[in-house]
Order: C-alpha cells, then sequence, then structure tokens
C-alpha cells in the first residue's frame, strides 16, 4: 500500500495535466510526456482498483439502482471537450460502481476473475490496437493463435494436432460457425444456390443447454418449435437411445438430421453429454457432431478430470471458451474443426480489397476467410501468454482447484441442515445447485405453499447480499423447480474460506425469510 | 525521453521480480507489490512502445516472413511455467514484430490510428473484465451504452433519439442482426416456425458493398447467385431506378423483397448511396431499409460532409462503426434501430438462468436479450470516454481533418504525371483509389502489355514499403481494373507532410518498375 502512495504520490508531482485537454496528447507534437503522464495516471488509478479487488474487506459491489446510478454522476456525452482531469475523475467513478470481478467471492457467472498475466496480454493487445484477418496487419497475433490452435486441437486429440479453427467474440457465434460448416458439409450447393436449394434441416441438442443454442434455430435452421420437438431431456443429458429414436422420427417426417450438438459442461447443471455413444449414433447416421464445451472444454487440460470428455476427438467440431474456466480476460473463444480446408471453403468470398492473391508472403497465413466476420479483434495473445506463464500444467493446477472447492461445497451442504440439491449425485463440473431453506419454511407441510415460499427466497438473499456487497452467486428456476442457487466457481481466488463464508451469509441473510 | 528513462529506472530498481513466476501474482498472499511492479513493468514497456510509434523515424513495420518470424523467437507453449521475466520477453518481441497501428504514416485498413484516451479506456475495460448482458454485472457499462446509442440516435435525426440500438463485434455482426429485425418484422412467425413457414425472401444491396453483406446470404437467406442476379452496380452506388426495377422483377419470379441495404460510405470507393431516392422505393413497396454506414456513418458528426447522409433518418437501421472513423479502438460497432422493442421480441429466449424477471432492480436495462450473443464485450468505455474527451465537436474536427487530408491528396495527383484516377469526380469520403505508372510503362502503346504491367506495380511497391517499413496502403483490383492503390485516410496523426511522403515514396519506391 505504501509503495502504491509513493506511486501516486510521484505521479502527483507532474499535476499540470489537470489543465491540459485530448488534443494535449499524442499526437500533438510534444505530445510526449504529457501522454505518458495522462496514462500513467489512469494506469495507478487501475493498479489501486486491482489490488483493493482481490481485497476481502472491500465490497464486490457498491450497488445502486439505475435510477440512482444515473444521478451519481454526470454521465451525459457534451459538445465541448471535458479535461483531462475530468477525464480520471470519469475513470474512477466508473471502476467506484463497477462490480469486481477479481474479487475471490465473486461467483456470479461462468467467467470470475482476474488473472495478472492475462490483464497485462490485454493492456498489450489494446495498445497493439489491431485486427486479425490478415498477417500483413496482425503478424505476431496470426502466428499465435496458429500455434495456440494446434495445441488445443493436439490436447482434444486431433492426431498431429492437425485440423482447423479460429477464435471468435464467443460461443454463440463459434456454435453458429460450426452449424455453417456442418451444413456446407453435407450441402455444398448451399454456398452458391441457398437455402432454398437444401431440404429442411434438423438438428439435435440437449434440453439444457446454454443460451447460444437455442438462438441458432433463429439465425437460419428450421423452426423452433420443431427443433423444440426433438430436444432430449433427462438431467439435462442427451441420452443416446432416445437421440437416435428421434433422429428416426425426424427423417421419417422428411427432416434431414445434420447437426448434433453435445454439451459438455451444461451452463446450469455442469453436466457432460456421453460422447461416445452420440458419436458411434452421428456416425451411423452420417450426421455432423459438434461438441459445444463452451464452459466444460477446459476439463482437457486436467488429467484428473478430461475423461468426462472421452470421445471429444471423434467430434467435427469443438466450442471451447478460455474465457470461463480458464479466466483469461474475456473474450476468447475457440471453434476447432476437425477437417483442414473447410472453412476456408464454406466461407471464402474473395474479397479482392483484403485478401490479394498476389501478396509477398505465404497466404495461409490470412485468416480472414475462414469466418463471416471480417475484422476480427485479437483475443490470442491473453490466452497465449497466461499459458506461457502458467505452463499446461498451471491451467491444470487451477482447474483442479475450482472442482475442488465445488466439491467441497458439495460436501459441506449435501447434508447440511436447511439445503436440498437440485440433483442427485456429485457435480461434474463446478456448478453446484442447491436450494437454501430459511427456518420458517423448512417444516411447511403445504407443498404448494413451502414452494411459493421458496421460489422467493433465493432472489431475496441474491438482493441482499449486493446490497451488502459481500458476494455474488446466481439464481434460477428451472422447469418446474422453483428459484435455486447456481453456485460455479471459476475464480482462481478462490479458497476454501470463501466457500465457507459463502454458505454463512446466505443463512446470515436468509434467516428471516 | 528523459522521464521515460527514469521511469524505467525507477522500476528496474524493484527487479526482483526476474525470478518470480506468476503464482507469485494476486491473488497469490502478499502479491500486491510484486504485481504493481509486474505491471508497471509491461506498462513502461507499453508507454515506450507508444510514443515510439508515433515517431515518424520510427519504422511502420519490422517486417519478416512467416517462416522467419517462426524463427525469431520461442513461440510454442510449454507444459512448465515460465518466469516473469520471459514473459517481459514475450511482450517486447511481440511489440517489435508488431505492425505500428498509431504510426502517422500507416495507411493499410479502414482503422487507423490509436487515441490515447480510446487506449486509456481500453486498458480500464479490460481491468473491469466484465460482460454486458445484464446490469447486474456491468452496471456503469449498461447505463454508457444506453447513453450513447441514444446520443448517436439523435445524431441519426430520430426524434428524441428514441429506438433501440446494441454494439456488437464488427460491421458484419451488425449488418446481420439487422437482417434478422428485418425478416421478424416482415414474418415474426419465423421465430416460432422458421424459415420454412417464410417464402423465399431476397435482399438487395449495391455491388460495391463491404466483405459482411457478401458473407450474409451464406447464413439465412436465399441464395447468393440469386442475389447476385439482383446486385445493382454503378460506380459502386445503388441507383434507384435500377432497384425499383429489380425489386418488380424478384416480385414477378415470385421472390419477396424484404432488405434494401444501402451503403454509406463503400469500402474501396467511399461512395454513398442516395437514402432519400431509395427510401422512397423502400416505402412503396414495404421493405425494411437498412443504411451500412460501417464506414460512413461516422461523416453524421461532421456538419460539412453530413449532407452525404441526407435520408438517414428515414432507414430503419443503420450500421455505424466508431472503431473506423472515429479511432476508438478495435473493437467498437453499433446497430441503431428505429422501432423500439423490436430487438427484444424478435431474439428473446428468456434464457432463465440469465434474465431472472424477479430481480430487484428494472429489468429494462437488461440488454442480453437483445442480441444473439449471450456474453458481449464492453466496447462502449473507449467511444464513450473518447467522447466525453472531445466533446461532439472534437470527433467533427478529427474527421474533417481526414476529409481535408483525403482532398489534399487527390488534388495534388488528379493531374500529375503518372497518375490516374481510377474513378471520376472528387472522392465523397477519405477513399483515394489511384493507379502509379512507373517511367517505364507510362508510355507503352501496347494497351494490353501496360494493362498487365500495371497489374504488377502496386503489388511489388506495397511489398517494398513493407520491407522498408516506411508507409503502408493497400491495393486491389476490381473489376476489369487491374491492381490499384486505394488510400484511406484515418489516422488522426497524419499531416499534410504525410501525404508528401507517400506520393515521393510510391514514386522513389516505383521507380525502376
Amino acid at each position: 500500500k505504501n509503495l502504491l502512495q509513493n506511486m501516486n504520490h510521484k505521479c502527483r508531482c507532474f499535476c499540470f495535466i489537470y489543465f491540459y485537454f485530448f488534443a494535449d496528447l499524442l499526437p500533438a507534437s510534444d505530445g510526449d510526456i504529457k501522454t505518458m503522464t495522462f496514462l500513467q495516471e489512469v494506469v495507478d488509478i487501475l493498479l489501486a482498483y486491482i489490488v483493493e479487488s482481490f481485497d476481502r474487506e472491500t465490497k464486490v459491489i457498491d450497488f445502486h439502482y439505475p435510477n440512482e446510478l444515473l444521478q451519481m454522476n454526470n454521465w451525459e456525452l457534451q459538445d465541448e471537450p471535458a479535461t483531462l482531469d475530468d477525464i480520471l475523475i470519469s475513470c474512477r467513478a466508473t471502476l467506484k460502481y463497477a462490480i469486481k470481478t477479481a474479487h475471490p467471492r465473486y461467483f456470479n457467472q461462468l467467467s470470475t476473475g482476474l488473472d495478472m498475466v492475462g490483464l497485462a496480454a490485454d493492456w498489450l493487445t489494446s495498445t497493439a490496437n489491431t485486427n486479425m484477418f490478415t498477417y500483413e496487419v496482425a503478424p505476431v497475433f496470426v502466428l499465435l493463435e496458429y500455434v495456440t490452435l494446434k495445441k488445443m486441437r493436439e490436447i482434444i486429440g486431433w492426431s498431429d494436432g492437425r485440423g482447423d479453427g479460429i477464435f471468435s467474440p464467443g460461443g454463440a457465434i463459434s456454435n453458429m460457425y460450426a452449424m455453417l460448416l456442418a451444413r456446407f458439409k453435407m450441402f455444398p450447393e448451399v454456398k452458391e444456390k441457398g437455402m432454398s436449394s437444401v431440404p429442411r434441416l434438423v438438428a439435435f441438442t440437449s434440453e439444457h443447454v446454454a443460451f447460444s443454442c437455442c438462438h441458432l434455430p433463429l439465425l437460419f435452421l428450421t423452426s423452433s418449435s420443431e427443433l423444440n420437438d426433438v430436444f432430449l431431456f433427462c438431467s439435462g443429458k442427451l441420452i443416446p437411445a432416445d437421440l437416435e429414436r428421434r433422429i428416426l422420427e425426424a427423417k421419417q417426417k422428411g427432416f434431414v438430421p445434420f447437426f448434433v450438438s453435445a454439451t459438455a459442461g451444461t451452463t446450469v447443471y455442469g453436466a457432460f453429454d456421453p460422447l461416445i455413444a452420440i458419436s458411434d449414433i452421428c456416425r451411423k447416421y452420417n450426421i455432423w457432431m459438434h461438441v459445444d464445451g463452451a464452459w466444460g472444454g477446459s476439463l482437457l487440460m486436467s488429467r484428473r478430470h478430461r475423461w468426462k470428455l472421452d470421445g471429444v476427438e471423434r467430434a467435427n467440431s469443438v466450442t471451447w471458451n478460455p474465457h470461463k474456466m480458464m479466466s483469461v480476460p474475456l473474450q476468447c473463444s475457440a471453434l476447432l474443426v476437425r477437417e483442414e480446408g473447410l472453412m476456408q471453403n464454406c466461407n471464402q468470398m474473395h474479397a479482392c480489397y483484403l485478401f490479394q492473391q498476389d501478396k509477398h508472403y505465404d497466404l495461409s497465413y490470412d485468416t480472414g476467410d475462414k469466418a463471416l466476420q471480417c475484422g476480427r479483434h485479437v483475443d490470442i495473445f491473453k490466452l497465449w501468454l497466461m499459458w506461457r506463464a502458467k505452463g499446461t500444467i498451471g491451467f491444470e493446477a487451477q482447474i483442479d482447484k475450482c472442482l475442488e472447492l465445488s466439491e467441497y461445497l458439495y460436501n459441506k451442504i449435501k447434508d447440511r441442515e436447511g439445503y436440498e440439491m437440485v440433483f442427485d449425485g456429485k457435480p461434474q463440473h463446478t456448478n453446484v445447485c442447491f436450494w437454501y431453506l430459511p427456518p420458517g419454511i423448512r417444516y411447511m407441510e403445504d407443498k404448494e405453499e413451502k414452494k411459493k415460499h421458496l421460489h422467493k427466497v433465493a432472489p431475496v438473499i441474491k438482493a441482499r447480499m449486493m446490497e451488502y456487497g459481500t458476494t455474488m452467486v446466481s439464481y434460477q428456476p428451472q422447469g418446474d423447480k422453483v428459484n435455486f442457487f447456481r453456485m460455479v466457481i471459476s475464480n482462481p481466488a478462490a479458497t476454501f474460506e470463501d466457500i465457507d463464508f459463502l454458505i454463512e451469509e446466505i443463512e446470515r441473510l436468509g434467516q428471516d425469510l
């Protein structure tokens, strides 16, 4: 803390920036010193915020309702420029009301925590401010994407890491790209002749899938209600026998099954579909097998847990989001594809203003033609630098620790008074889903009444958590199950004590309900 | 420079980090000082890189061919962790071979330059490391998106800034979202009943459109060849009378025209479609009018140039990428939509694990249901903070200056010996397209032979530019036009002298061809 104050003090010494404006910064001539001073001031604010974020005495969030927050600062945009001092004030205000995602007791999302090497890499990425579409404009980043995707394919188990892949803005887009590839693979004429040239397609997935899969039918498939017809559901898992029956049904109705998305780590329960059995069916009926491992794919890096994805090497494509379980700063999502060349063939449009064929270097490094997007944000450097810093074994240790913590939580509450688990058995991932029953409703006899009350418990406890700012965990209903807590652990800063704290806090805040 | 050295020196004093590893950083207990030291070292590297990037004596790029670059550093990923010192070395190596996008003579893409306030904002965004889907996890950023989108809609000319919108990962995705909205608006049943419930749709756009529009048909429309049939082309502009004729033709063939994408600033020529006339036709035939202003939308901020988009207020949706002409760091693309509520209705899936309806705050701020993506990167803060720092008038001045520079370039070369313009008349945007004819081919009589030679000129000059690292500008062929230079100016660091330099450099490097 002293050091920080010293550094802050040092920077205050050249506090002449207070009366300057953006126009005094680079590219202004003689803007060097002012620019460095300004950026250093910002960095000092950020460093203080980072140190504070890891401190358990700090609030996870200084929560205010939208209308209040609108009043707490002047957020409006003006015609006239503000001073650099005002810019620093805006930075401080923004961080003051931000959620501290690095906080060891922040468990609210699948992406939590803040990795220091990942952060450094993201600062560098912003400074490089370029685009992934060609080797010409991102030589190093394009090579690092190549190196990293190859490594990820090796880990999946494709021989010599052969295949293809791309980083996309998130799991939804990665899954969408996989569906496009599947459609193109089965009906290459779709590229020239369009949707009307292909029969009515149908895709299969487990019901408890992430947000993205629900949205894809909207985009370009058959109808969502038809998809619902063939959704399969059992504790959030695809059951192979059911899958086969549904495929046959769909065929009989005149649909063409073209895509099965098996989920490795469902969003709510963290369940893993049985990949080997599913791949047998996919092979039998010649259907593209996709593994949506946005959440669970990272378990491939753990020798202790990778058996949960046994069979993944049989998939045609895999989505794997390092920004979730591996704590890479947002956004970082990869789509890995087994067949080489397919992505290029599927998406290539030869936009000649970008992908000139007479360039003076090896064009196979121009990746822009592999995706629907033209510009792509540089998401690779964070992952690459973190991998460098931790090594594969560092990621493994981090992932194993999160799973250990969730097992600890599960063991702690499974027989504890006032708790009920939402699904039976040990969680496969770090998702622990449970109800907390406050003493007041614990012994209610009227089951419907009890359910009605229980439904309101999690929202109230969550709202109180946010008001106190002590911790944050997600809740939700699911089907006929009333609101339950969905605890997920991806935060490398969390410890056994934080799990204990969470339980105490839920009980403290729910005591009177 | 002295200051920088002092600061570097200061940090070297606590150079004890050299033997530490990532595991010594936060969240390690007592990791505060080590973390701050490490991050400060990275920042020092970045500050030095920034100052260097703006220096015209520095190379734009230290270019190496892919195979060479692979050898120049150990980029491979290992099982074991590297030291923090190695991490710093990796950062330096990455920047050494990176393209200096901030360099005043970097003209290669539509997105060039590096804004210091935008950069500071991006560093803060990385540090906050959150997701845009709910107010709960991004309270300030969600409010700032709300404030900024409203301001952008006011500038478009929608009364009181009413309407809707979202920031997406880029122009291709923004345009895709617009198409989905158009389809849903005309056929709301598509959401429930799928593609097979709607007739064969057809969309219209000018031929010289950006990369993204060519890709969209692949995704979910009718075939691309059918689309090609109805593509319109004349100097890259939609001609209203042609458009109407094509619409009638398509209807006669049984297609349903549902979407016209007028381009405000084409990628190659920078041409603006006549929006008022196009909107008349769209109204007459009840077709969704989209304006793809990814490149040209920013001209709305210039009182001198916004007439080029007259009629934009009649559009149903507008794509506008502040990461291009406004120099906001990548990525920053907005889709603005005139009708309120439509986005939510079109995309809403009620993923209950994210968008609980019993939360304790105003749910209208949960934006995640407005898009296909689930997680969305925080792209708003860069734009908001830059707007704050420059004011609307600051953006205006920056844009006006780029257009002035391009006019200067156009005037300088239009009658200069050895130059030919690719299209007639003054460019509407900053795109100046031209051929440079080296003395050796300038007076060739055989036209075919001359063309063949000319085609090879731009690639060679460009390759030499990259090898010398002095400047970078794009080239391409188009239709029957052989390779020409496409100069675009979006870099706020560029001056009249840099334009002079570019011309001298082209002549110097092309002299012997």
